[in-house]
């Protein structure tokens, strides 16, 4: 096990970005590769589909396990039903597996607990079974918590893509953008990443530093019954760059956006800046990226609005088959390519 | 989050005994309590049901990770296919979200991936979605594999139940054991706890020592073939001490058994003798315990000894309604109290 040539996992390896992906498609498709079901394990998309369920899972590992705005419990609450919501489903049932160092206070793991159950009911999921790891104090610093989830088919997604052309797939998948379609973001991008790493590191950056974690349930159907909607996904572990690199290689179209028109808030934007992180590679945990049919997009943002949790919402740019990558129009004019990020800037934030 | 009457978490809290019991009731229920589905939360069983979809989830932390036998790899796969069997599912999907240390060898992770590739392959049923998470090698001592499945109903349910007389539920559930009926095990118990503490301790017991991981869809298929079997649990933590005592409390009777017909190998008897520690309280991997109306019994038995993993299977005793509790008669003649497991004998076995 420690041959000097031997290949070792490193942090990148889970962090979202490039050399995430790398090691997905070089170390675990290869073992586990299938093509099992209408969305399978080997298109990476937020969740699968398998006669008509929808499932997921993620494991999360913040730290510290409370910040402004959320925790360890409404942090994996929430990122399970967003990746149900993702891909259209209407969320059914969900799983709690909790691993937890001995030594922990009751009252935290019962606090965290709390959280996880109020944003289940917020958004009116059931959890529905579980499970419970104790390992020894010095095994493991902080409890894990892995959340999975299983949705059914949404309701409205038959009547969304009636507006929505002639898409890949009958789901909100990666590889349905196409030309024309315009980018929705719900909300400012960075909040989560930039409040949880100050939180850790007591950085104590002026603002209201408050991650945006939230069930985006509301969001996402006050879009689907406007229709058109033709692809949603959660901008998560490499934010907005990841997501959008993403849909143009998986959906082989370019992307243009506008930097002046992607929502940052203004600590978010002067907190990257002096860390030298771009806020468009942090996750966010409350927001959702949607490409739309240009003929509803206006109206779906309107939607989206009204909403408790998209108030923010913008139209940032649109699907360009003619151009290659994505593409970011800057406000002096220029363009640069929105890189997909190489690891993640802002590390264990989910 | 110092005070000193505060309550902290002990490895015995998620040891499957008495003391995870009175955990799950008094701190995990209250918080997330809800009643939704056919078999919900609250009854604490393999799995849960939900509009006809069986659904589950167990973090797998044993330590170490590879031992004769298996690995994490096929334990987490074995465990979730055989918790979704346990209630009558026919498994759909997979999920295999892993927390992996910075610095473990890719190709110790390799293995392991490939190990839950061939598990699954094995048993058919393909992992549909999955989630890698690194974390600093400070912060977790080896990986953890978190995994939860989905089953719909199996096809063959309805035509066992036929044979089964009245029962509470029209699943494989803990509630279902009535008067009469007799208990099957489907093989030696304590074989895997005693092997994973044996390769963890490094005590070098005599004889073929090796876990019993297995996914057990042709054991419990052959079963259901037959008909008449009402309830099937896998006797993880806590063994078959902890898998009797809630049968008999969540069915409201008592169950006896004779401990020479118990299968348990010698050397799992030699060494749980050396340990001072019960083979009945020891998890299992490879095993279900079935509750089966008495006049299907025996062609129960003889259809799951037919099986790979079920060769050693056999009639222990039976369901018995004027008794109270888990009474276990000895080999000269006595009687002694089965009792509920206080804490797990054998730690971080899965």
């Amino acid at each position: 096990m420690s041959g000097k040539d031997e290949k070792l996992i490193s942090l990148a390896h889970g962090a979202g970005g490039e050399k995430m992906e790398d090691f997905i498609s070089e170390m675990i498709l290869p073992a586990l590769e299938n093509d099992s079901g209408e969305i399978s394990l080997s298109r990476l998309d937020d969740s699968s589909v398998l006669d008509d369920v929808v499932f997921t899972t993620d494991s999360h590992t913040v730290k510290p396990v409370f910040f402004p705005g959320g925790d360890l419990g409404s942090l994996a609450i929430s990122g399970t039903i967003n990746d149900l919501l993702a891909l259209g489903g209407k969320p059914l049932g969900l799983s709690l597996a909790m691993v937890i160092p001995e030594g922990d206070s009751q009252k935290k793991i019962k606090e965290l607990l709390t959280s996880a159950a109020d944003t289940a009911e917020k958004a009116k999921v059931p959890i529905t079974t579980g499970d419970t790891k104790v390992v020894e104090k010095d095994d493991i610093d902080e409890p894990i918590f892995t959340t999975s989830g299983i949705a059914k088919r949404h309701p409205l997604l038959d009547k969304n893509f009636e507006s929505a052309g002639k898409r890949k797939t009958r789901w909100l998948s990666d590889d349905n953008l196409k030309d024309g379609d315009k980018i929705i973001v719900t909300g400012s991008l960075g909040d989560h990443g930039i409040t949880v790493l100050s939180e850790r590191e007591g950085y104590g950056f002026q603002g209201d530093v408050r991650s945006d974690v939230a069930p985006l349930h509301e969001v996402l159907e006050s879009g689907l019954k406007v229709g058109g909607v033709a692809s949603a996904k959660d901008p998560t572990r490499g934010g907005l760059a990841n997501t959008l690199n993403e849909w143009g290689k998986k959906s082989s179209v370019g992307i243009e956006v506008e930097e002046e028109k992607i929502p940052v808030k203004e600590w978010v934007s002067s907190a990257s800046e002096m860390l030298g992180i771009d806020p468009l590679s942090i996750g966010n945990e409350g927001k959702f990226v949607l490409s739309v049919e240009s003929s509803k997009a206006e109206e779906v943002l309107e939607a989206v609005r009204a909403t408790r949790n998209g108030k923010e919402a913008a139209i940032i740019g649109e699907v360009k088959e003619d151009i290659e990558g994505v593409v970011l129009r800057t406000e002096v004019g220029g363009k640069r390519i929105l890189e997909m990020p190489v690891g993640d800037p802002v590390p264990r934030i989910c």
